[in-house]
């Protein structure tokens, strides 16, 4: 027990609750906030969020933060607490460099930027949000030298934030790999795809009934109904408040069922991750995914490693066709395996299939080292972004919104975000190897068993939060570290198989 | 402009954001969380409610109030900085007296002694509540002895909370005209009461259908879709994060189609009340309805005033007809209208008549006095509340749950909010009859014009928010401070009129 800890201890609650609160208006407003709220509950959400910042930075704070590094105090601190004060910490190293007026001044410009995005966007119209990029890469820019220690390069600094140990040496590799083993690879998978019939995804699947079906498919992989709840929103999401309050969103068009379903199990996956965390770490600094990248890993591990597999459809697979006995009366379960697997190099990352995607995520990967390494200029982006599609994916956008506009991130400042997204997707399958070393995966599947998948998860990986790096995770579970290897062999085995190449 | 105003301000923005973030989280509490959320939203809810505690009552805030109470800076000020001051200074003399531990504990005793009571409501077991009831009482006893000043009654303090200027010299007046001029009026009705056929109200009627209309309704009298939105909850409440996010729910059940269609005129009237507030009141702390009573007045006004007249269904009856053909065939707009005004005298106050109404809050407002003033043993309360229904309403409680049990307000120590309940009706007459003296009211209603209705009322009450008393919006409007003289002439005229007594 130390006493420096006991006097942290109330900011911490401080911040957790006003984070909650913040979390909550978020939810709120992608769900069900009336339309011209914004402009009112904005002003509460800023004053919430400048709480926020003043309760981690102040003297007070600093103080304890600065004794409780002391050896003799770390070592009157429990395993939990001493993870609390790291993560205090770090989050303390991010903010306190910055000049509080410049991050308000940055705030303002953030709140107004995805709109100015989105705008822009819409009207096909790249000159219109070109000065707003320019500013925010400057922002971040500016932020991270602030933050600079000695040689450390700037973009390593925003891939940490996201991604903590991870860095541009390892990403070159990781993403070397992926050029050259997989660049060939999908050229070779493409030439037998034309052949791949999935009418069934044309067909209409009244709405009401994939509600019924993704409810039910949720439940199935372990969602906990007493402890979370469902909506609808735009683009699907999962958020929580803790880790009894799990709540995700799906969307739904009559036009497909493959859009719902997958959103509902990549979702469902994400939630687990929320569900699984100790109840001593929830509601403090640690009581959440450790990563965006391990975040994504479970989200993908659901969706894609198991969730698009044969086995994993062939105990329910009927009940989907008694809900839609007309729209699938002609697809096996093989066919519809070899249907949602179907791969095509495409423009949109959100609407990518799984071989293609890390593609996308190098695309942006690369533009971001040009952006904040080597001062890129941002008129030059369209042209950087449309020459590494048609030389990566083999096509080419013909306006911006389809190419350079398409994502929100980098409007709000968010460089650093995306090579986490295909990060997830390498550590699912490093998982997925490991768990087949130690569990009859596939027959559990087959069986309509998820418990021990979900409880191998759970103990593996859910329930210590941030408590453990993703690093740490997968050392202490595989013996390993991270490596990219076994997503080149995952991928390579999965559409060798499915489609006999 | 004052400096003091300007040093004073931050605490205020700061209140407010976290009083708005403690209406969302009771709103999707009621709306959205998952069951088994509470134990760890209270903890998030407690940390923010301590923070709005200390927002408010602290040495500089102190400091700023006395020095804003100064002649020469209460000339610096406009007139709505001056009612915010006010406002600010009303809640520092409520708060402030209380020793924050012994406020922590009520708080904690608050936070469990509303399931106690749901518990003993459940099980008819008064003896399981009396104890939780006894400390309740005590502690509002004790805060209002801190915050007395001379010969200031308990009981008027507690009151004052709900409805600043009132006090029991002018409620012992209403009341009294109440027991003189109703009781037997009510008496008088009951005999012709037997007669009146509402057998719709036995019928089955399609939630779905019942939701288009009420949210029709809802529409109809102006609800402003674009700056509220509507849920669902156990029972009806309205609340506001500011007046471009105003909500209220409804509940359904197929039995019968008066309670979800009055129900949401009743809401609606309390959702207009917030939308009018000015753009510059909202999100200060005058920023919402001025008193219980005056809100209840304007849900009351929609409801039961117009809501229940034949000249407000004279247009739109047809519209309900058309979609329960089947249910409605054989009752006319006249029966419609004798239906839902049936008044008989019953034991539960919620699902009470217009006209018993009052009666219901005569008991609860005479228990309240013994309990406050004169010391009334806990024991012996659910003898006086049978002795009191069977007197003034000629019914007796065979249980005490359909009798003392019956009402949340006390387990939460809530004494002095009953009144309100009773006022609010009166008010709400009262305003009626000078509207009548200044426009065309049922012609506007048979017309199916809400339009100059709403008008008036956000001109004469809504705009102001908390920054007029009930009585300063009467005196302006009408000329006249309060009296319960309109309310006994209404309901005699009323009831004279539909039943030809």
């Amino acid at each position: 027990m130390s006493r420096y800890y006991e006097r942290l201890k109330p900011y911490m609650e401080k911040a957790m609750a006003l984070q909650t609160a913040l979390t909550l208006f978020q939810w709120d407003n992608e769900t069900a906030a009336p339309k011209e709220a914004g402009e009112y509950t904005s002003q509460v959400i800023g004053t919430l969020s400048d709480e926020y910042y003043k309760t981690y930075i102040n003297d007070e704070v600093k103080y304890l933060l600065d004794k409780l590094a002391g050896k003799k105090e770390q070592e009157a601190l429990s395993e939990q607490e001493k993870a609390i004060v790291k993560e205090i910490q770090r989050m303390d190293q991010q903010l306190r460099p910055v000049p509080a007026e410049e991050y308000k001044a940055f705030s303002t410009l953030t709140a107004k930027s995805s709109s100015i995005w989105a705008k822009a966007k819409a009207d096909n119209d790249y000159k219109k949000f070109a000065p707003v990029l320019e500013e925010m890469i400057e922002y971040q820019k500016r932020f991270a030298r602030y933050r600079k220690h000695g040689r450390q390069k700037l973009y390593d600094i925003l891939l940490n934030d996201f991604e903590p140990g991870f860095n541009m040496e390892q990403l070159d590799i990781f993403f070397g790999k992926i050029k050259t083993e997989l660049v060939p690879f999908i050229q070779e998978v493409e030439k037998k795809m034309d052949k791949v019939e999935k009418s069934y995804e044309y067909d209409r699947y009244p709405i009401e009934k994939q509600k019924e079906f993704c409810n039910w498919i949720s439940s199935y992989l372990g969602f906990n109904f007493n402890r979370g709840i469902l909506s609808e929103s735009a683009h699907p999401f999962t958020t929580n408040l803790h880790n009894h309050d799990v709540r995700y969103t799906n969307h739904y068009t009559e036009e497909g069922i493959e859009d719902s379903i997958f959103s509902a199990i990549h979702e469902t996956g994400h939630a687990l991750y929320e569900f699984g965390v100790k109840d001593e770490y929830t509601l403090t600094p640690v009581g959440t995914g450790t990563s965006m990248g391990m975040h994504e890993s479970q989200s993908r591990f659901f969706e894609n490693v198991i969730g698009k597999s044969e086995e994993f459809w062939t105990p329910i697979y009927s009940r989907l066709v008694d809900l839609f006995p007309e729209q699938l009366k002609n697809t096996s379960v093989k066919d519809f395996i070899k249907g949602v697997n179907k791969s095509k190099p495409s423009l949109i990352r959100t609407q990518s299939d799984e071989l293609t995607y890390p593609l996308h995520i190098l695309v942006r990967y690369e533009i971001e080292k040009e952006i904040i390494e080597h001062g890129a200029n941002v008129k030059s982006l369209p042209k950087m972004w449309n020459q590494k599609y048609k030389e990566y994916l083999g096509v080419e956008p013909e306006t911006d919104t389809e190419g350079i506009l398409q994502d929100v991130h980098w409007s709000t400042g968010d460089f650093g975000y995306f090579p986490s997204y295909a990060l997830g997707s390498a550590v699912a399958a490093q998982i997925y190897y490991y768990m087949k070393s130690v569990m009859p995966l596939e027959e559990y599947l087959k069986e309509g068993n998820l418990l021990p998948i979900r409880e191998f998860l759970k103990e593996k990986v859910h329930q210590y939060g941030k408590s453990k790096t993703t690093n740490e995770i997968l050392k202490e579970m595989t013996g390993e570290e991270f490596t990219a290897d076994y997503y080149i062999k995952y991928l390579k085995e999965k559409y060798q198989k499915i489609y006999n190449l």
